[in-house]
């Protein structure tokens, strides 16, 4: 294993496509990782929270990251989300990803303890870094306060790093505040920050950010890609921002699915695994013609599905 | 397996001790269990909230439980606490309660997706019981909105008791709005609602409530008990209120083990897993003495731990 380059660039948190039994789909899921690479994407996130991380198992999430590598996506293009509520899970999570090559390591904080102090959180992270005990591991910490419950404060992260350099690579902010992404940048400007809210990405380039991982990357990465060029306008950012507001009108993942289904023209894609559930036809063809009539490519043959 | 009772009475959320590697000690589970039984508690559930349930991975509780049986814990004396984050964790978990012979389970609503809508939880519920599909089922609802972040309402209550009659047996109400108890009651007579505030045991009680599933019954179930009887006073109730005033001036799992840690002697009992911390030594001394002035039973002896 060399030193894992810093996650930089076009990330993508990819969605999880099922089987009719409601199990990951390992053939689809890394037919879609090779297309999403062949377009530019830099690297992919599986089982991030557009992947529906949270809602499988270990075994079915190493199995899974397995099936990737088997099927020659290269651990360089590998980023694991390895966080869980428990911690035995989220350490056999991690240790899976560093046995399979991937030190690469996105890490949720433990999302059932809330209020949980800023103590308890650094000590949760230390305690997993210590017992995992393999120096290659890179940890990219996820601040993601409106699912997990629980924030990761730039502190809390700059303190981490201090006490963990190297180990602690980066984060990736989805909180959608800026002003929260900003003091990363401020309090840990030697770690790859990262955001998932893609209107801010033109920004946090300027400000020495690192890139993205989002979920818009699955289904129109071109869009994405626009704004890491040097003649991004305030348009591409704005093309962003309207597609993002049409989604954003349901429940992303299952908004997501429907267009990837579209796209695509296979109605596998459509299904979320529980509790989330599957657009109604209606919502499918309202967003679906929602973002036609505002000229974004989703293929139009598959109107039909 | 013969019919199961429904749940009724004193049944204690037990607190989940540690070996010095972390794991759970279930040689010192099955004699706590063991000795609560003998003072007249009801029943158990392991791995609640209070038993850190979400902190432990599938094979950890699966082996507790399998544990607590192989210690002659009767299974009429146990309610599994089966919920995860993840469908499949809380599927895998079921179905081992009830291959156990087992088939009483808490089951948590999934706890990382917010905000959830009704119908959402209804079908994640619906979809697990299908899934199980065995008749010997019976599920209580775990309603403890503070920390999984998606409340059931009554509403979906009794829409799935309704849905499936019979498996659908009851709610662990750890709310702590008496407000909804009390809807609880009227919308869904038919099952045992039991809370876990355990102030409002008295009053759920006179209501037609079944009992409670709690915290305190692991330190003094004496305490609960005497709600209970027909000649429970005011007095009764505001001594509880004064015991749980004291714990909460701490996170109450470790509050809770320190306090077990000082009426056994056995420090072993001090430890949360992570991401929760044992009490510092000072909170400790401080809860001890509190508890000890206002004239708690808790074992002088084990000043010196």
């Amino acid at each position: 294993m060399t030193e894992p380059a810093p996650i930089r660039g076009l990330w993508c948190a990819t969605l999880t496509p099922l089987g009719r039994d409601g199990d990951v789909d390992h053939a689809r899921l890394a037919s879609h990782v090779r297309l999403l690479l062949a377009k530019g994407v830099d690297g992919v996130v599986p089982f991030g929270t557009t992947g529906e991380g949270p809602s499988f198992s270990v075994a079915e999430r190493c199995e899974a990251l397995d099936a990737l590598l088997a099927a020659n996506v290269g651990p360089d293009r590998l980023l694991a989300a390895t966080g869980a509520a428990a911690f035995t899970d989220t350490l056999a999570l991690t240790r899976h990803a560093l046995e399979s090559g991937c030190p690469r390591c996105l890490i949720l904080p433990p999302f059932f303890w809330k209020p949980l102090t800023d103590e308890a959180l650094f000590r949760y992270y230390a305690s997993l870094i210590d017992a995992v005990g393999d120096l290659r591991l890179r940890v990219y910490l996820y601040h993601i306060p409106q699912l997990s419950g629980v924030p990761i404060r730039p502190e809390t992260v700059a303190r981490l790093s201090t006490a963990y350099p190297g180990i602690i690579a980066g984060v990736k902010d989805s909180g959608g505040d800026f002003e929260h992404t900003a003091e990363l940048l401020r309090r840990a400007p030697q770690l790859s920050i990262l955001v998932g809210h893609e209107p801010h990405l033109a920004r946090l380039m300027r400000a020495g950010g690192a890139g993205t991982i989002c979920g818009i990357a699955n289904l129109l990465p071109e869009l994405i890609a626009a704004l890491f060029e040097p003649d991004a306008t305030a348009d591409d950012e704005t093309r962003v921002r309207t597609f993002l507001d049409f989604v954003l009108r349901y429940p992303f993942v299952p908004a997501f699915k429907a267009i990837r289904a579209a796209q695509t023209g296979d109605s596998a894609w459509l299904a979320p695994r529980p509790p989330l559930s599957p657009l109604t036809e209606g919502e499918r063809a309202a967003l679906l013609a929602a973002l036609r009539s505002a000229g974004f490519g989703i293929a139009p043959e598959t109107d039909g599905l």
